[in-house]
């Protein structure tokens, strides 16, 4: 089945109130906030990877998404496959280095074996305190879309980290990524719709405005590329298109209205409107969508 | 690493207070109770094993660990690897039976592809309410040992999932778990420690009192079989060993005073002392322990 199919059919079962019907970046229990994630080595990190880059980012993509919701981080717990001592030992070395980075608490978890010659398959779940970000359908036609930061960095760290030759620092937006708590937390209370950039801007804002019922313009030109993005893979109208179409980015992309005054650095990338589907404009002129609008688990 | 030593390495992590030092079932958060457990196939289940029957199980294995605490079911998050679509299918119905059986209702949760040729790794997090019972350190010396109904039903289902010739009832003992929810709610304000028995009656009774700081001793005579156990496997003393060193029971074990009036069935199998360690005797006469205790990880 495709993960499309797979969650249209867990919406047919008895879902949580907090669950949102499955269409947010976390949950919402009992005054907590809760998202889980998988990562697969081979789909989600490459095998040569440091393991403690591995750990660091599992850590940092969850509290990406308590960031979405603006909650203060609790804890997370850890399902993790043993494996070889070194692995194991530098995986930890990284652990503990996101969870001070992220003043974040060890919860609970389980650890099992695997069968020899199997990949790792490793699970985090964050919990949060209670989140004060409206849901990701709340973008109300008229919106401005904004996004906190630049985009594409960690999908050209991640062409690095397959043998390009790029800067550092791509590399590392690519293998230690921030989750934006705190500019989470103050962007809250004042936009209509909020979630983090994990699987491209396009297909992203494309599903914040399906989940708001309202269609999304985004103008690539006003999408903030970093210099050391540019210098990797230049300016031109492929070069933005990679980077509204790679992952890996974990900005905070959220509905808000144009003039509004925001307390964290934050560029107006594009506009709702009543309708349905993603258009793309480059400056005044429309552009025709790529084919693939970012990762597709 | 082992698992003793990896879940040693976590200790020195920082821990939430609600993680009760990576000892007990399950953790306290913010009134909630959360646990979490990873099953791999070829590892927790068998490959030939029916889609249905494994999703129920990770679902009554999790709210068994919810039940040992006392505490109500909220809901489940579901980290799963889509593979073929009659797998998946199969897969959801017996998800779909678990939760309406044990009145829990999905929070979220994610899925992953995994590379061609990998076994699956399927990930549950059970969230409750609030946990009445205490944790399983609580044993004292002069306790009890309870447990609430037949030991080893579960460790020869498996056996007969492998291929030997046995009762239907001891193969849905194995298959279709059943968590002692209503039983946990009620004893979790009488007793003194609890907990699910999975990996095997003597190393879970084990841990129990080495978490208590006591010494405990168990009559393998005492120890309640099934008349489907006794006829699978006998009544002698390798039949009763086997039964409580096999796993997948999920009683509910306890301490509490021998002379206590209980709310549900229950048998007196053992007794806390002050010491250390595990003893067994059969009847009046000591007993060796035998080589292995139980399930390890």
């Amino acid at each position: 089945m495709t993960e499309a199919e797979f969650i249209a059919a867990l919406r047919t079962l008895p879902l949580h109130a907090g669950a949102h019907g499955l269409g947010d970046d976390a949950a919402s229990i009992g005054g907590l906030t809760i998202t889980t994630d998988t990562i697969v080595e081979g789909i989600h990190f490459l095998p040569d990877d440091a393991p403690a880059d591995v750990s660091w980012k599992i850590v940092a993509v969850n509290l990406s998404d308590l960031a979405a919701k603006g909650a203060q981080v609790e804890g997370v717990l850890l399902n993790y496959p043993l494996s070889d001592e070194a692995w194991d030992r530098a995986f930890l070395a990284g652990f503990a280095e996101a969870l001070a980075a992220f003043d974040c608490r060890l919860i609970g978890g389980d650890t099992v074996s695997l069968p020899p010659g199997m990949v790792r398959v490793i699970g985090l779940t964050a919990i949060g305190g209670d989140a004060p970000a409206p849901l990701r359908s709340g973008a109300r036609a008229g919106d401005a879309l904004w996004v906190t930061g630049t985009i594409g960095d960690g999908g050209a760290g991640l062409r690095i980290a397959r043998g390009e030759v790029g800067p550092d620092a791509l590399l590392a937006a690519y293998r230690r990524p921030l989750p934006l708590l705190s500019e989470g937390r103050l962007l809250a209370p004042l936009v209509h719709a909020m979630m983090d950039v994990s699987d491209g801007l396009l297909i992203d804002a494309s599903r914040m405005a399906a989940a708001s019922g309202l269609a999304v313009t985004i103008d690539l030109a006003a999408v903030p590329l970093s210099p050391g993005y540019r210098a990797f893979a230049g300016d031109d109208h492929a070069a933005r298109l990679a980077a509204v179409t790679a992952g890996d980015d974990y900005q905070l992309l959220f509905a808000a209205p144009s003039g509004i005054a925001l307390p964290v650095p934050a560029v107006r990338i594009g506009a709702f409107a009543t309708g349905s589907g993603l258009a793309l404009t480059d400056g005044d002129d429309a552009v025709p969508l790529p084919p693939r609008l970012g990762f597709q688990h």
